[in-house]
């Protein structure tokens, strides 16, 4: 039995898209670890003293120390944890696109998202959010090889893949409930499908259905 | 001779900070380079090319390839030159306190000193922009040594120090052209009068006089 100061724990909420990923990662690595589900309604002690500044999930707490934001924790598990499934690519140059496309998914393509559902369904930042797909779709023809398999990493899931499967229950997810028009996007499309169908995704995916009832809540009461 | 493919050039702009962070960290390595200043009002054919999406300084073309985002640029600078003036700690958590406050610095600090110009010297914001710094401060007491030096990196220039420099400048700059009233942070304040007198500043950092006139000329544009 490993030792207390040892124990991984996550304060997370289920819908929470930055919650899905590290729960991929940890999945996709088989890090064992016991899952604190949060109520944000009524923060508890334990993520308001781990995370002071932004008092926000996800949190990972390892031997004692708490590391805060999703990207940031997938860094960390990857470089502690790097033998099983690496996820950031060796190469410095690809590495840097990993960190920049990182960026844009959490500064452009999930604002967008969130200003839709705010907006309760404007047209005009659907067009948006669909422009930063094509983004993504062109990233993908660059940096990933279709012959290699459907992911940024080829075949298996890479750091990019892991920041974008949350999309692969919440794009169907906000399109039954708030009629969001998704772009074309065949290679995006094809990664969140080999996303959702992936073994560790079973675990740290929702299903469609709950999220859509979520989503649909939470519309209703704005 | 370096061949041309090896050859480092810096897209930039001498006011902004982050082009500033980038010139310190290549002073710091020691990285021979070029540097093409930047007109962003009639951007360049170079500069539209290498960051098609943000269409953004700073850029960092290294054989040939752009590396985008100031602070990505510096991890890529970190990794493929890691002997000189190493950046980032060693430590996994160590590491991840650094990406921490590296967006807290982006996202808030940044941010709030940017809306404090909008606003024309604001004393909401100027508030809100004291209360980030002091952060900051809490940050320095949690993760820097006062014994060792002033930087968070103890004696010498870390990744934090690196993309907290650009305030030196921009404090006082900010101070005598618009009113900013900055808060009592002795340890922030130690760290950015160090960072202004290392000589690796000198050629990264522009005098305040010179900043404070082109914050003026652009408050008096508004």
């Amino acid at each position: 039995m490993a030792s207390r100061d040892q124990e991984v724990t996550l304060l997370s909420a289920w819908p929470s898209p930055y919650s899905m990923r590290v729960k991929l990662a940890l999945a996709l690595k088989g890090i064992e670890h016991e899952d604190l589900p949060q109520d944000l309604g009524n923060k508890s002690k334990i993520l308001l003293e781990s995370n002071p500044v932004h008092k926000k999930i996800p949190v990972l707490i390892h031997k004692g120390k708490p590391i805060l934001e999703s990207a940031i924790i997938i860094h960390y598990i990857d470089e502690v944890w790097p033998e099983t499934s690496p996820l950031l690519p060796q190469d410095a140059f690809l590495r840097a696109q990993h960190r920049f496309w990182s960026d844009f998914i959490d500064k452009k393509l999930s604002d967008s998202l969130i200003r839709f559902l705010r907006s309760n369904g404007d047209a005009a930042v659907n067009e948006e959010f669909n422009q930063n797909c094509l983004l993504i779709e062109g990233a993908l023809a660059e940096l990933g090889s279709e012959e290699e398999g459907p992911f940024f990493g080829g075949a298996s899931m890479s750091f990019l893949d892991v920041l974008l499967a949350p999309y692969a229950v919440w794009i169907p997810g906000v399109e039954q409930a708030m009629g969001l028009k998704p772009a074309k996007c065949p290679r995006f499309h094809k990664l969140l499908a080999a996303a959702s169908e992936h073994p560790s995704a079973k675990v740290a995916l929702p299903q469609v259905e709950k999220l859509k009832e979520y989503i649909a809540l939470r519309a209703s009461e704005r």
